[in-house]
């Protein structure tokens, strides 16, 4: 076997995620690596955990990347907090939600799960309900989620959560950098995310932010953790104490994936450069016009418009309408990646998404102009130009 | 607060990990970033899948790398294996093998250690007394001990485990690419590797090879794997069905950390370019020339002579010398990196690293002469000519 250097084809990622990397972060991708105890990337990992309190708006959280994907976050979140019979609540409204649970299954809790129809964001009213009925130790939900671009209220959902006495655990993979996500604002306790959607790194670091009270009852657990990796009595300790705060010193634990610190590192720099309301406008304008635009190709998307994702939109796929049909011509002849759905959804609708270096203009129009084209070849009639108009018209605003 | 880009300083990377990553390397994670479903980045996971079983020697066994450091391997293997109530026994002579050790007791396992003096290989005897007390479900142990330098024979281990039915479980984070490691031939059952070693790439990822009796014993398992990312159950149906045949089709779990395996790629497709068995062979002569050079300065490696491993030479600190006084000078005079002694041997060795790109004659001639200077500086007489020319007599050897 011959191996030759991978050289990737041109793609334009609208779907879930990879988004668009930027050329910036790549080039700081391939900067040398240094040593992990090396005092320059010491300083290094202070500066992104001030980027991401900023980030998370979370003044007085912990903040750290995480040395793996998004679900890891999820997974230290669950498995940090949960031991052996304590009691969770989740909120169960797409593909991510069932994933807590599962997790909080290994982690021995006992699981109440509050399901809605996917699509639908999660009910503050049935959610109480559950938290009402016992003693419980984790409300957890998802923000934004991303297997079907509905949004959830972080705020009331918390709120429920000190309410009750519980601790809260947000998932906010899709939804940081792209809208709000307000962890002080909230009064939230675990709050994770991905590098891969709207903050436009590649994917391979989760960002995480924990409370005081969170910190105090992963001090105060009975049982080890059941992750050694991502326990963060030990993990905190290798990014500067037990409150992230570097007054403990550090203590080897993990070797931290130096090269991707410095993609997260570089996508946050572009981010506050752009500054983070201009970039949720941004996010929202563009969802705007690729909205108007499968509106005039008589698309419709998937969730009410109150809890619409601007950097996920769920189309449902016409009767008649080959799904992967769609996806195929479009990556075949625009090199564009849209995504499919998960589960329910599967066959059902397509996943557009406008996150990071995606949500931009050029973006709306290329894909409006690839799927039009797309729809026309099964025989969809419809009026391109008009499509691209009604775009036009809302990027002009 | 301005955030500016990060700038890495230049750093010679001789300690205990990462190694200095080539610039083919880091080009290749500077590639745009693709979509984790692409049909071509399905195809450069199959030819990375391809790539670890050659590299391990493991034509049968199902291999992938893990969305992690090599930290995440070890948890893998442990908690994939290990359920409440079985019996493990485990090796521990240094910090790797204490640090499984805390992982099988998060598993719910029954926890037998076989301890050592830091610094010496795992005893066979001593362990084969282990097994044969009871029943044991794993045998693990570190064949290349990061923390001290030392070697250990893994075919007989390997073999004990087969002998008592047990499970091997083999570390070889950074054995793999710098000594022989020969999955198939010691009949091992799960083995894990990480990429900032001998592998010279960025940290980040964890190779992994699971045997078929591995396999089944995790399908077979009663209980829920505690970890839901590395769940083997879930994970191998996205690279490719339950053995990694690529037969089951693939099912989303995680995203992959796309940039980093390109650059784990190129990273194989290097070590190809030069071929498994000259890379060893470099690694064992630049060892031979440092240490020749080593020993004319007057220093001691920690491990006897017959279990040495020639990419971690740890180097006993002589009396009266600043350790960290000296790593400091190497570092600041000479842009050097050097490792520092872990748990018993802090303050007492010097760990210097030969992995991959950083194995080469620069690297050793570098090395003892800024290691001479910053003794000198210390007041440690030596002639330094004569050092460098100790070692280069090995090199033109």
């Amino acid at each position: 076997m011959i191996m030759q250097s991978f050289q990737p084809p041109r793609r334009i990622l609208m779907g879930p995620g990879p988004s668009d990397v930027s050329p910036r972060v790549l080039a700081a991708m391939a900067r040398p690596t240094i040593g992990h105890l090396d005092p320059e990337f010491q300083s290094l990992m202070e500066e992104i955990k001030g980027a991401l309190q900023r980030l998370f708006n979370a003044p007085d959280h912990a903040c750290v990347p995480l040395p793996a994907p998004g679900t890891a976050g999820m997974e230290a979140a669950i498995m940090n907090l949960l031991e052996p019979g304590d009691r969770a609540v989740i909120a169960v409204n797409g593909a991510f939600g069932g994933r807590m649970a599962d997790m909080a299954g290994r982690a021995g809790a006992t699981v109440v799960t509050v399901d809605h129809d996917w699509g639908q964001p999660v009910d503050v009213k049935r959610v109480e309900a559950a938290l009402a009925e016992a003693p419980t130790k984790v409300l957890a939900f998802v923000h934004a989620e991303t297997s079907t671009g509905a949004r959830s209220d972080a705020g009331p959902l918390c709120a429920l959560a000190r309410k009750y006495g519980a601790l809260s655990v947000v998932d906010t993979v899709t939804s940081l950098g792209g809208i709000a996500v307000d962890v002080a604002g909230w009064d939230a306790d675990v709050v994770y995310s991905g590098t891969q959607k709207c903050l436009s790194a590649p994917p391979g670091l989760s960002p995480i932010a924990l409370s005081k009270r969170a910190q105090e009852a992963i001090r105060n657990r009975k049982e080890k953790v059941r992750n050694w990796l991502l326990d963060f009595n030990l993990l905190m300790s290798y990014w500067g104490g037990p409150d992230g705060s570097g007054g403990g010193g550090r203590t080897y634990h993990h070797t931290a994936p130096i090269n991707a610190l410095y993609g997260l590192h570089e996508s946050l720099v572009v981010l506050f450069e752009e500054g983070q309301q201009a970039a949720i406008v941004r996010h929202a304008k563009m969802h705007q016009a690729l909205a108007a635009g499968l509106e005039a190709a008589g698309l419709k998307l998937l969730v009410d418009e109150a809890h619409r994702l601007p950097q996920l939109n769920a189309v449902v796929v016409p009767d008649g309408v080959d799904e992967a049909g769609v996806r195929n011509h479009v990556l075949k002849n625009w090199d564009l990646e849209l995504g499919a759905g998960l589960g329910p959804l599967k066959g059902k609708v397509w996943r557009i998404g406008l996150m990071g270096a995606s949500a931009t203009p050029w973006h709306v129009r290329l894909c409006l102009t690839a799927l039009c084209e797309a729809l026309a070849a099964q025989g969809v009639k419809l009026d391109a130009a008009a499509v691209l108009a009604a775009a036009d018209a809302k990027l002009a605003a």
